[in-house]
């Protein structure tokens, strides 16, 4: 039998960080995300979506202050080893979906891009929409980004 | 195996505009969705839900600006062109689950018809659910409706 | 084949309510969810999920007004009603999956137990995830909460 694991993130934005998001680096922007990690909503959505897919804690459980050497990690490596994690538990992943809801970066020339680094770093199948939220509450203010995800291993 | 797909999708209320959610017209309403389309954000997420369980893309990418002839299509007509696609690349849907959060319109009596009209365009079972987000955030203050639908293919 | 059904839910903050969230009382904190239920907006979430996924309603088609012996119940007891419809439709409740995201309580230390609690409840494996919104949107304003669960039925 397969199961279902979701993950939601939320970072807000901050002048003159670099913007990762997806897995991918946007140079053109002039907001990232704030925090001590790369702030890629996208990829920890992801590992949350993985580990709560196999039961084995969230996002802060995994990676959280008790793990220095990945308190600063690029959000791939999360993805990689949240992965590696739940196969180390015995699962194969099946596939991922992830959404971002954000007005900046714009995806569409890069939504396929984003997808290969996150499906290579998975190791499985991962898809990624985007949108707006046509100016509608903190991520259509510009204030930052959500990003939702669901895993389905076996 | 089965494969899942996520979507969400976000629009502002206008008044004078006519409502459509969920494949229904709300004619007492006095506000609807701004924008070209008719805004129809539980039709829209499904489609995206659809299109990333797939990894067919998403609701930009598929019915973008590119794609004028649909650019303004009904909400039903873009999740039944998104099945197509969906089936087309050889996959079947399994059902789709989506929930509404606004203040308006009111579902409870047109939940199970909007369900009717939903899984018929999809030719699979559509689940619908609605909640309030009690006065809080943008569905709260009555600006607007987020849906957010997940989907199952195989 | 498996089916799928995700379930939203949203509860305001209120001066002197008890909090319940997740399954569990947290007799620390100074707010609670405001209503007549316990406003455990985790255990809501779970139960749209697992009807939405029987396609059997959503949690106020369910325990709405017309049922005045479910209006006030504990969260972990719509939880188990809902998981014992699903199962009288003919379903079996493969895994549950729920996020939280709010500013407290903090989940650090009682995500385990909530996970217990919840599936001891539902009779099949939940997972818990939480996290804040890093300041952003009315969880980040401490306003409120947001659960979002998506169930896998078969």
């Amino acid at each position: 039998m397969p199961r279902v694991g979701n993950g939601i993130d939320i970072h807000p934005f901050e002048e003159g960080r670099p913007m990762w998001l997806a897995g991918l680096h946007w140079p053109r922007e002039t907001v990232g995300a704030a925090g001590h990690s790369d702030g890629d909503a996208a990829a920890h959505a992801i590992c949350t979506a993985l580990l709560s897919a196999a039961r084995l804690g969230d996002l802060g459980t995994n990676f959280g202050t008790d793990e220095p050497e990945l308190a600063g990690a690029a959000g791939v490596t999360l993805v990689a080893e949240a992965a590696k994690r739940v196969r180390d538990a015995g699962y194969e992943i099946g596939n991922v979906t992830v959404q971002v809801v954000c007005n900046r970066p714009r995806f569409l020339l890069r939504r396929q891009e984003a997808e290969e680094v996150l499906s290579e770093a998975c190791g499985a199948e991962v898809s990624v929409a985007a949108a707006t939220s046509d100016g509608l509450g903190f991520p259509g203010r510009g204030e930052g980004i959500v990003a939702m995800a669901t895993a389905l291993i076996y």
